[in-house]
């Protein structure tokens, strides 16, 4: 298949930031011809992430703009650069912050999914040759995460892009490239939660509900909710959610609240907020003698969280996911068809759907709790 | 068999610990009669331990005080309290910290070796029934982690005590109650040293030099020593360290040289010193992706660690080991027979053999970091 764009430089709109604390604008920006390695992909769909707030508020820092964010979308790949052989133009893809090069001695390992070979690059918001194929004005933009959904054509390394099946919806499966992903691998793969366990769970968003998600599919006994938004009571309960706590209810400090209920600690709480005293309450209230807490919200990256040594000592531990675990490129294919055949959720997280030039809307929504997933489209 | 001494409360010598920072000072104390599920021990021997140091210097508080130290003895049944079943007079045996009372929730999980039975009363400095077997000039002396072997004769709940083979030496495999089987253990156990990994040790004490041997036994591929202590370069071979390193020879952080060393970082860190520091440096060396760090040393028990939280998001983890993760009372007796057997080395961890009367020099020793491993006997 070959589109009437192949060769050509593109020019379309993209959702650009420009520096910290700003709001995304409209533009028009010029996306180049793949390179070598490389696959341009025609974005259909993409969610707004907390991650993305977490970009605009600097938690990465000033250095990463200007840049187009947006790393859960879904596309169509429009063309290829020399070398290519895992996709071709017309198939529907997922791009991935997460690569898997099946080289880098990570990618070999059965005990993580970071793949390195291009992760410092990746951070500095670059392809693998070390440049980027957005301009704005004359202007170089960055690339984010290696993904930048937030245009309506982006190019990625061959490395971060996952062919899918064609019948899945790309407004909706868009999710499987972060939230659900995430939070549905953090309890499976990197909480490996216990059957007949006691979950918690901070942070009822997209990737708290997933986790919910994959802690009900892991068998959990219950599964606890503890967000300050009472709305996310509701919702929680058709994701696996058992029991709900409002830390906004209780004077007592929520770790306490969370022993007494589970008379000595929780097996297994998972972070979804990125918030350090967040995470400090959720290690207090795990069970001493194999609590395990997992982090999976992200916290600014210079933040140090203060764990008690000694309650690692009497046999909590503490560990963190990226992507949930998932080695990508092989997995995501994988969790759209069980999207398809119905066994994980999606399309329940999605509360809003709004177009692209909307996206501060959607931002606004998620600064304010009101939402699930917003999902942009172009 | 039965002792002239059973029935009678028993004057004998011990080292009370009257005050913190006071030194053992030698005394005649009276011990009870074992009460039900209780057990009393003639001591043969004990080590010295850092966790000793730590009671000593305040880590736990001032109220465990006037109390009989030592935690790492083994000796001979003298008599025992109605209802004990699983050990009789004459029997060789170890006194165990860590009990195993196979009722409690976590005595039948397989996540934990850490018994809650009377964890509250041992933290107290009682038996099972709240009380203390000790007194001395009319003073009631408080029992310590459920042992006191710095005692002739303690008392010990029948929980906390593992029969072993009665042609074991006791002045050796005294060092099985605590240093052996928690380095050992926590190699094995908690950090689950992977074959062909890397592994860096924090301090190459009895308990470091122990988890080497679980390394080694794992079938790490380097070894890594971490000690300020040049002489420990030698004695750590011995016990499977394959490489040295001392921070002092370095400007640099100690955790950028072992990242330099191994390339980015180390699979296992293993802490024994129990210094906040030392941790923080020892997850700054793991490697993304997978890297480990289990702690082993025992802070204050307030202590708090500020580690990294976008570290455990790139794959770090922390755990920590209590008694190196054996269920007591049924893996004492099986490291007891590896030792027999050769193939766990026990003799070569002790480096000075002193009368009960001289324990404060094995205390400086300790200070100083002269010794690895000193015995005490009665």
């Amino acid at each position: 298949m070959e589109f009437t764009t192949t060769g050509q430089i593109i020019e379309c709109r993209a959702a650009v930031s420009w520096a910290i604390g700003e709001p995304f604008k409209m533009e028009t920006i010029q996306v180049a011809i793949p390179k070598a390695g490389e696959v341009r992909v025609k974005i259909v769909a993409s969610g707004v992430c907390h991650s993305d707030l977490f970009f605009l508020r600097g938690g990465a820092g000033p250095q990463v703009f200007p840049c187009i964010l947006g790393h859960e979308g879904a596309g169509i790949v429009e063309s290829v650069g020399p070398g290519v052989t895992s996709v071709a133009p017309g198939d529907h893809v997922i791009p991935l912050y997460t690569p898997q090069c099946y080289e880098c001695d990570n990618c070999k390992s059965t005990y993580t999914n970071i793949c390195t070979k291009d992760a410092m690059l990746q951070m500095a918001g670059f392809l693998s040759d070390g440049t980027s194929r957005f301009t704005c004005n004359g202007q170089v933009v960055k690339h984010n995460m290696g993904c930048s959904t937030f245009a309506e054509y982006t190019v990625v390394n061959e490395t971060n892009v996952s062919k899918i099946d064609p019948t899945a919806p790309l407004d909706k499966v868009c999710l499987i490239g972060c939230a659900i992903a995430t939070g549905y691998g953090a309890a499976l793969n990197t909480a490996k939660v216990r059957p007949g366990s006691t979950v918690a769970i901070w942070g009822l968003g997209g990737v708290g509900l997933a986790a919910a998600m994959g802690a009900k599919k892991a068998g959990a006994a219950r599964i606890i909710g503890v967000d300050i938004n009472p709305a996310k009571a509701e919702i929680g309960k058709m994701f696996g959610i058992t029991e709900f706590v409002n830390p906004k209810d209780h004077e007592e400090p929520i770790e306490k609240v969370l022993v007494k209920m589970t008379n000595g600690g929780v097996d297994h709480a998972l972070e979804c907020c990125g918030i350090a005293s967040c995470m400090k309450a959720a290690f207090a209230a795990c069970k001493g003698g194999g609590g395990v807490l997992t982090l999976i919200g992200l916290a600014p990256l210079s933040e140090d969280v203060p764990f008690n040594a000694y309650q690692f000592i009497t046999g909590k531990s503490v560990n963190g996911t990226y992507f949930g675990g998932w080695k990508s490129r092989d997995q995501v294919p994988k969790l759209v068809e069980d999207y398809l055949s119905k066994e994980l959720m999606v399309d329940e997280l999605i509360t809003h759907t709004l177009p692209i030039e909307s996206i501060n809307d959607a931002v606004d929504l998620m600064k304010k709790g009101d939402c699930v997933r917003s999902i942009v489209k172009f």
